[in-house]
């Protein structure tokens, strides 16, 4: 316990800080209405508390945020109607309704010019595929599923990003596990960072696999990797971990000295001693999220604005 | 078991006879190449067996079936240059590869022009919404997946369907039990069935709900219902079964004498005396099912052809 090094923590109200002043700034001055609806279907208390703190945080910045309870079995059509409604500019979803296929199918439809959280397949797949535009004057920037835009920010914050390399490119060199491969944050934080030139070990309960920059493709390549965590985890600049478990510790010892650390998990995947090892430390992001959700809404409400200049898109 | 009424055993292969001539006589008028590519990127025997079912099935009727081995992380980049390869009439793959979320994504990553299996949420989604067509001159007809489409035409075979009754309605008066609830074919299958007119029962191991058409929105709208698998058995006019478990088994004693049965599963889930209390009874589809990707891959071909008119199709 008694390291030299000693690691700044890093909190989340200190990294959105800067977001949510620009946000208010520009809702201020442009002087919009910028409403986001939250559809809640399911009766999980938990969602009930992340809409009360998105109205909170919302009122703040001065964005109208209504929260809508619906019966599931209405939601789809209602998700149809309010892509055309043009008094709601974001929409948002509290998941899991049905849970599985069914809700990967609703998120899908919800349109694109409305979808703050970045979960319909037009963004996935340009995600993937690191095209970063909507169309090709490169005027309409792609959404950002908002964790994995959370942890690039924090990332950006801790200037693990390196701003004299170009852009596309500023995590070259650096080698970043990720402990999670869900389909909602760690597989996509991983091709991103991957498109952003960093090596990532992706790591979960089956296997680890390995994602990294293909120069001639400008995305990303994944492939099988033998290695275990165990292994991957002293070669880590940085690692950032999301298991939904009370038990789950990532024990410090395994770790490089003067990692950089980030928890996006509920539960705190990391030991108490990870200060004494790590250069960095982030124990929490869901202020940056909600800020991320933010910031992804005052976008499309500037792309709705271009209407009916829009470009119709293709299924994907 | 000494029951007067003796049920008439349905085959998958007489249900399928009709349509596999009819495929045979069209590809050897038309003399045209037809190519189906099938993806194999798991290491599934089960999958094997369908492929080589597939290829015979394939040949008898003069289609050109190619089984591409593949390792699972190069199949998105395969599947995109597949899209644009003229040479290739027809796309299926063998799920699941890697499960759950990233496979529905790679379902989403199949051009709805080649998609035989009808997975995409193109399909998907005009199914759900009763719009039969991709274009509005409805020349486009939508692809329908295979398992859903293949009970449909066994209930056709079985005159179930009352061809006096207007078309999108021949189902009115009819209830039927489904018993399986999967976004590939429980689900799909009460939703076509509701939207010909049909009242459903939808039951899985959760709860029960009623699938029926409203004849306002022109398709099926969906309710919760408090009824269960014993209180709908006696109502239904049909029961169809899919529960992947070699114990399953529905009584013959819950069902209404001169119910019309069908089994789905790759296990027997009626019991071995249901021909006794069933008008008609079919134990396996498998042979439709086949007939079915082949007769939506010689459609697609036909739109292939209709190239460079095919209208862009939107996100959804």
């Amino acid at each position: 316990m008694c390291s030299e090094q000693v690691g700044r923590i890093i909190s989340a109200a200190d990294v959105s800080a800067s977001f949510r002043d620009a946000l208010k700034e520009k809702i201020n001055r442009k002087q919009y209405d910028v409403k986001l609806v939250g559809y809640l279907a399911n009766n999980d208390p938990s969602a009930e508390k992340y809409a009360e703190v998105t109205a909170r945080s919302c009122r703040e910045v001065g964005i109208n945020f209504e929260l809508r309870r619906i019966n599931r079995e209405h939601l789809e059509d209602t998700l149809l109607a309010a892509n055309e409604d043009d008094d709601i500019h974001g929409i948002m979803v509290y998941y899991p309704i049905f849970g599985g296929g069914h809700d990967q199918y609703l998120q899908n439809c919800v349109s694109p010019y409305k979808d703050v959280e970045g979960l319909c397949h037009t963004y996935r797949f340009n995600m993937y595929h690191n095209i970063r535009s909507l169309d090709k004057a490169n005027t309409l920037k792609c959404i950002i599923p908002c964790t994995p835009l959370a942890i690039i920010k924090i990332l950006e914050y801790m200037e693990v990003y390196d701003r004299e390399k170009p852009y596309g490119n500023q995590l070259f060199g650096r080698t970043i596990t990720i402990i999670n491969r869900s389909e909602v944050v760690g597989r996509p934080l991983a091709a991103l960072l991957a498109n952003d030139g960093a090596k990532i070990y992706s790591v979960d309960v089956k296997d680890t696999l390995e994602f990294k920059k293909d120069i001639n493709k400008q995305k990303h390549v994944v492939a099988d990797c033998d290695l275990k965590l165990a292994d991957v985890l002293p070669l880590s600049d940085v690692v950032i971990s999301g298991v939904p478990s009370k038990e789950y510790k990532i024990s410090t010892e395994s770790l490089k000295p003067g990692v950089v650390a980030i928890n996006f998990s509920s539960f705190k995947n990391f030991e108490d001693n990870i200060a004494d090892k790590a250069a960095m430390y982030c124990s929490a992001i869901g202020k940056v999220t909600v800020a991320m959700l933010q910031r992804n809404l005052l976008r499309l409400r500037e792309y709705q604005m271009k209407n009916p200049y829009l470009p119709e898109l293709k299924f994907y």
